[in-house]
């Protein structure tokens, strides 16, 4: 049941910067960077396809503004970040799914691929943007040893992050204005469903397969959101954030949170020819799961030189995809060159069944240097 | 730098059951499994081999026992990592490195290489076994979905894991039983070292330099445990457990608790010749370190079948290794089939440097088959 479109055949008409045969295209006069959004995978009607289009053009033009005025690119992939957790429609900082008590518990994780540091939160109360926590976890990183030679922290959950996130200057936010009319009443929802689930299981001697058939509430928890971006130097940043699963235990800490699974940032280097930013949404450890429901967003580039008798400076191609196993992914992107964001819901195409089939389109573009 | 003794050199005189040529041998009648463990890789005195010698010992014969009575890899392993957290010497469960604000916060994780299922518990206080919580949280999430389709948690962090433990009849342990004499000396002394360092830097204009040239603390700071299992079926599984790094910031989690980071195992499959598990401890995220501290313990087994002519059951062979970078690792392995632990102190050889030299050490076993 596998399902691929491929990269070259999706694409046409998508790339925001299509790749130009050599000496044919004109300079890529300011452009300094491109960033890949996704504001969750899962399933989006119609009617929520306009507002995650939305979100992610803001989120790509939060990054490209910071990228113009020179940030580098772990910079930049928190400016869009910031942007898709505020959006109440994303499941991640604002509009968070409660957990089982009805509180907001994010996580999230940012990558830096040029030092290859690394900031998580998990479980993180009352905090509206969680990635600004794990990105300052990072930067402290960054300055090297504590006092008296102690490691820096760079993966602290629940109060013991609140209380760090405070005593760094990040304020609190009051759970009332994370929560959302639309996330409060899917609580009361749940809550119920729960209620009735149980009671038809106490009721039934087969607890366990009772379990299994309960229908699952998947489609709503799912919208993880992430970002990965190239920078003007080439340095490659990746971050994802979410507020797990509907209804989850307190405490749970999910993917987003979890070094090597929620993103990845690696910029080139000895071994390694190309620079590589990932971010990505689905249940974790999906190895157990009978169906798998996720999503990836995935980027490489390098630096090429097409013509090297020419004067013309290298530039930096980047290739990029997104893939999902769930019904839909929304998706947006843009180079620094593009006056506008490009956003796309992709979906699984009629007769697939979401889990078992694969979705797959990206597109390349190519970045002038620097001093172009 | 680099220093490997070889396996096969290294390991004379050490192996639990020499593997014999065809035929050659007795049947292992009772071998039933193997276990390695090891209670800490960082610096040994002398007077303290011996209590580490002590304990990877009893942890050793527990697992034994649960495999001789017919428990599974993950029972065994549980055992095992159950006797190193109660040992006061062990940095992780009872005699754990205190945090910055004087609390006892553990890591711990577990994985089944048949199911491929994964429990973890991060920054957790006031529970004496934390792995015990991990194990829990693993066994809970092979009973399947809970009510009303929700996914059950694998991994939970700070409060939230502190309450999941004590609703699933996991009983509190008070703080002042988790602390020794030597945590709290250690902490007492720790923060008034940290209270000079601070005040020097303040003093220091280059307070960058002087965190970095700060003397750090690690030799007493890598005892984290772990233990890998291999049952009569062939099953594999991994755990470790760590009380974190000394005075670190509470709400930290730890290598111990992340997943594929922490423990690994994973039974021989479609892909996969060998089963494997894996076992660590150091420093998380060693990519960004100048100088990498850490220790592993290894193994992996497969099914082989000397003589296909002859009548004798195919038997299990397991090869395993322990490899460090600290100055010294304790460990311990046993088979089902032997009468008593061995134990050993593995040392980097004298001249090499902590941080830049590698030890690996290790040995072969032969596991009859479970009709022998």
């Amino acid at each position: 049941m596998l399902m691929e479109k491929m990269i070259s055949s999706a694409d046409e008409g998508q790339t925001c910067s299509p790749l130009a045969g050599p000496g044919s295209g004109p300079h890529n006069r300011g452009a300094v960077g491109f960033v890949l959004v996704h504001a969750g995978a899962g399933y989006h009607s119609e009617s929520k396809a306009k507002e995650y289009k939305h979100v992610c053009k803001r989120a790509c033009l939060r990054a490209v503004d910071r990228l113009r005025a020179g940030a580098l690119a772990v910079e930049a992939v928190t400016a869009a970040l910031v942007e898709l957790e505020d959006s109440p429609f994303t499941n991640a900082g604002t509009g968070s799914n409660l957990n089982l008590s009805g509180e907001i518990e994010c996580d999230a994780s940012i990558m830096d691929g040029k030092s290859l540091h690394y900031g998580a939160v998990g479980a993180l109360s009352g905090i509206k943007n969680p990635v600004l926590v794990a990105r300052r976890l990072l930067s402290e990183a960054q300055k090297g040893k504590l006092s008296a030679g102690r490691i820096p922290p760079c993966f602290l959950a629940g109060k013991g992050a609140q209380h760090w996130a405070a005593s760094h200057g990040i304020p609190p936010c009051p759970a009332e204005k994370m929560a959302t009319k639309f996330s409060l009443s899917a609580y009361r929802r749940n809550k119920r469903k729960m209620e009735v689930a149980e009671r038809v299981e106490a009721e039934c001697y087969q607890t366990k397969r009772a379990r299994q058939a309960a229908e699952n509430n998947r489609s709503a928890c799912l919208d993880t959101v992430g970002a990965i971006v190239v920078d003007q130097e080439g340095n490659v940043a990746a971050a994802v954030s979410s507020g797990g699963l509907a209804m989850k235990h307190p405490g749970r800490v999910g993917q987003a949170a979890h070094y090597g699974c929620g993103c990845w940032a690696q910029n080139a280097g000895n071994a390694v020819p190309y620079s590589t930013a990932v971010s990505t949404s689905g249940s974790p450890f999906l190895v157990t799961e009978d169906c798998v429901l996720g999503g990836v967003i995935v980027l490489r580039c390098c630096k090429c030189v097409e013509d090297q008798t020419s004067q013309e400076d290298a530039h930096t191609l980047v290739e990029f995809l997104w893939s999902h196993t769930t019904e839909s992914m929304c998706i947006g992107y843009m180079s620094a060159q593009d006056s506008k964001a490009k956003t796309h819901i992709s979906r699984l195409p009629p007769g697939t069944v979401a889990g078992h089939s694969l979705a797959i389109e990206g597109g390349v573009c190519r970045l002038g240097n620097k001093s172009d």
